[in-house]
């Protein structure tokens, strides 16, 4: 039990990780600093003349409903345009099986109260999602890692630890992970779903990224594979804005009745207003057009970082190359240190995140996620020199 | 541990209560109903002009930042204004003491998490607001409850409870309270913060209503009293909309750096456009001047409703008289049941919530909640007579 000057705390908080990220910020916000650290969208690609005219337009009509409360599961026709985007993937989900959450952040939250027990082991891939580290943290499970390859998580470690640790949970984002930037092969999710089936457990497939692909051919989500046991998750923080914090979780019947009551209990609804605002925006525009923007930029940013990196980095680091997404990943030569290397790049202005809160347990790893959606050609350009300057000195 | 076909569940959601008045609600659409069951502000009073002119002007900035991902905190303007206001009810509260969150139903959610642990003693009042214990089951404490009197919560119980008991929260609603309508009297609030004052736990005065005070004189809140040991949760869903879910929760620097990890993991922070939508509002308009006519529409309402209930129910039926919120509180003569009352209620059209949920562990008792602030004055007294002729017939 912790001390307060006052009160008590629960035993829950004590080993929750704090945000690295928000830590490793404070450094970065200098004007001078070229930041591949954020894990930002773009600003100058939001809708904004878009959402504006879609704002006076839903206030403009007389319906004051639009600011009272509502219900948990959220917007039914907003729901509605959720599952008919599904549909246009060949996915099959009914709009009742949608939940509006606040970001895919709150899904997480709500998947670890109504699933972990204290000491459960729950799947995640190594390196992984530390928003999903944080979430689950406070319920205290046993976390189970296993490594990416390029193809996606390594089946056969995967088949072991299920076997041996039966999680409840697994937590995987096939397409464009955050940190590493790498997409599963399309065998090896049908291999990941034919591991899992049967099994008493779920898949968690987060995917913030999916629609921000930029080259390559689009592959299957686990639920095509394996509906019955897959847990989808959402979010229009990429493709509309992050501001509005909405995100949603695809989940069977007996899952969504108890993410309904831990949803109702967290805060009764998400902004109703602002569900309104993104359905009134989908209603009057065509967000698969913005979309395609969107990949445009990113690809040709993500080519300038890659390219920048082929020029001017030492040959022995090695680094992904994501077909969509906003971050890359770096490996440094075995035995260097990211956090030495992010030391020293500070000074040379410029910015990016250690691997090190993507881990669960190793605290100083020779990886780095490098973010490259914030940031113009020329500015990524100049960023990769200053890096490399700086790992060279390193090595 | 709970089977689902696929899954299993955490033992936390077990004995979760689900929202009764949902389901009651559901009983209670048709629209020859007259409907004092829901807990809802007035949506004629909503500041809808204000808010589509505030909208305009936001998004007309050329700020793009108004949509991106922002720090977990929440806006420090709005942050600022929320302090300012505390400063003219005399409270100093700095704006680093307030976090901004989904409505004052996160607050709960996340105060469960950083301080109850199972089986930790959570003192509530009797009859207690049923969102707490929604909020507060999912972490399993043990309730232990306090009845409230005229003057609030038995002072002497409470006394004895906090020695043999020890909770680690004290969860109160002193100012027109939910679902009774009662207000505490300055002596009580005082005798309150010496019980309390010392004890290794929190007040929590969780104040929905306090600005919506229609007659008598405003009291001192418990921090006015006992700052060190007091946590505030405030909200604008009934001075401004409910839609927004924008609440906050002020408390000291402990608790609120556990509460910061526990929001960041729970959704990174809340809609960070609604926050500079609430804060144009604020800034451009004069709120005081707002809240001035909810408090002149639900006092007239409260009024027709009290004057109703005079002329027509059975004089062994009790009713509070709030001097303010939304709400007030019968009690019928020893052995009736609400639920009982509730079934012929809807019959003669006319519907209210029984009761029951707003206790822990009691099931079929003699109380009923009715809402004045969504009804005008001669449903009131429709209603109200329809009501009076079911407790006749019941009596």
């Amino acid at each position: 039990m912790n001390v307060s000057s006052t009160g008590r705390f629960a035993t829950r908080m004590e080993g929750v990780p704090r945000s690295f990220i928000r830590e490793i910020l404070k450094v970065a916000i200098s004007p001078e600093v070229i930041s591949f650290a954020g894990g930002l969208p773009n600003k100058e690609l939001f809708p904004l003349e878009e959402l504006q005219a879609s704002a006076a337009k839903l206030m403009s009509g007389s319906d004051r409903n639009i600011l009272q409360y509502a219900n948990t599961e959220g917007y039914l026709p907003l729901r509605e345009k959720i599952a008919e985007r599904y549909a246009r993937k060949g996915l099959k989900i009914d709009s009742k099986n949608i939940l509006i959450t606040n970001g895919s952040q709150q899904g997480l939250d709500l998947l670890g109260k109504i699933f972990i027990n204290e000491g459960d082991a729950v799947l995640m891939e190594e390196p992984g999602y530390l928003g999903a580290i944080q979430a689950f943290s406070i319920f205290h499970p046993r976390f189970v890692t296993v490594p990416l390859t390029d193809e996606g998580i390594d089946a056969q470690i995967l088949k072991q630890k299920i076997n041996a640790e039966n999680p409840c949970l697994a937590y995987l984002i096939p397409n464009f992970q955050n940190p590493s930037g790498i997409s599963y092969t399309e065998e090896r999710r049908r291999e990941v779903a034919e591991i899992c089936q049967g099994k008493p457990m779920f898949l968690v497939e987060d995917d913030p990224y999916g629609d921000i692909r930029f080259r390559g051919e689009r592959k299957n989500s686990f639920y095509h594979y394996l509906p019955e046991q897959t847990i989808l998750l959402g979010t229009f923080s990429k493709t509309v804005v992050p501001a509005f914090r909405m995100g949603w979780i695809v989940a069977p019947d007996d899952v969504m009745e108890r993410l309904i009551i831990a949803k109702q209990a967290a805060d009764l609804h998400t902004d109703y207003f602002t569900q309104r605002l993104v359905h009134q925006y989908l209603s009057d525009y065509n967000i698969d057009q913005h979309i395609l923007q969107i990949c445009r930029a990113y690809g040709k940013q993500a080519e300038a970082m890659i390219s920048a990196i082929e020029r001017y980095f030492p040959k022995e680091v090695m680094f992904t190359g994501p077909e969509g997404g906003m971050f890359l990943w770096l490996t440094l030569p075995e035995g260097q240190s990211a956090m030495k290397l992010f030391d020293l790049a500070i000074k040379e202005n410029v910015a990016f995140v250690p691997g090190n809160p993507f881990y669960v347990g190793k605290t100083d790893v020779n990886t780095c996620r490098l973010n490259f959606s914030c940031s113009n050609e020329s500015e990524i350009e100049v960023g990769i020199c200053r890096l490399a300057k700086v790992l060279t000195r390193l090595g």
